[in-house]
């Protein structure tokens, strides 16, 4: 079982911006190097999380990425669940579709085993995500992805 | 958020052989056409399941796959938790690593998320999954996929 990596990108980005310091305006480009992203991942994911709010980007020279004060106070959960989605968690509709998909008990029972695990995640904060000791290991990030 | 396709195969698997009727035997090939999945996917779920407890696969002319007493009455969280094992749910190992590993929070609230995934699934049992309506369309399955 694993989340999508768009949802693991974005999740990285919103825990580096929950601990930059004033003033301090990552670009797109400095936060995939320092998250080990492709930079085409990491400026897709930009682009979601500034549509759900939760990010602003500021253009031109000195521009760059911020955490919104909603995106600070958002749920882990309540992010997952955005941008995760309800798709099947099964390959219910691949192709070839599965042939119990029309009467299967399981499809139902798989998504609420999922509202389970965004219920649990909803418990979490992006603040909390950041405090000690993961907020020095996210404030030293280098550009390489190392510890300072 | 998908579970991996070696669980989704035994799932199904599974469930094909709690609706099996007195004396019928399924061959791994003939399990395989019937859930659409490919031949070599099936085999390695039968050898999992069966060193699970869950199938036992008889040899010989005139045999195949049954569901063991364990398999009928063992829960779908058991089943997933054992097959998708405790990984993590998000690239923190991958090549590269995510360079927040070390004192990552998420991790933690990620596999207590999926706890709460598989103990909702505890409460769901294989013969659950398999009464009316799923039952009608196990049982008539035909080898190509599709309901007789």
């Amino acid at each position: 079982m694993r989340l999508t990596a768009f949802t693991d990108v974005s999740l990285r980005l919103v825990m580096r911006l929950a601990v930059a310091g004033e003033g301090e305006l990552l670009t797109t480009r400095t936060a995939a190097a320092m998250l080990a992203v492709p930079y085409t991942h990491m400026a897709k994911a930009v682009a979601r999380l500034a549509e759900m709010g939760l990010v602003e980007t500021r253009r031109g020279r000195g521009g760059g990425l911020l955490l919104t004060e909603a995106g600070r106070r958002s749920s882990v959960g309540a992010i997952v669940r955005e941008i995760e989605g309800s798709g099947d968690l099964a390959g219910c509709e691949d192709d070839p579709p599965c042939p119990l998909r029309a009467a299967c008990r399981l499809r139902g029972a798989l998504a609420q085993a999922r509202e389970a695990f965004y219920a649990s995640l909803d418990e979490v904060t992006v603040e909390s995500l950041v405090s000690p000791p993961a907020r020095q290991v996210l404030v030293v990030l280098r550009e390489d992805g190392s510890p300072a």
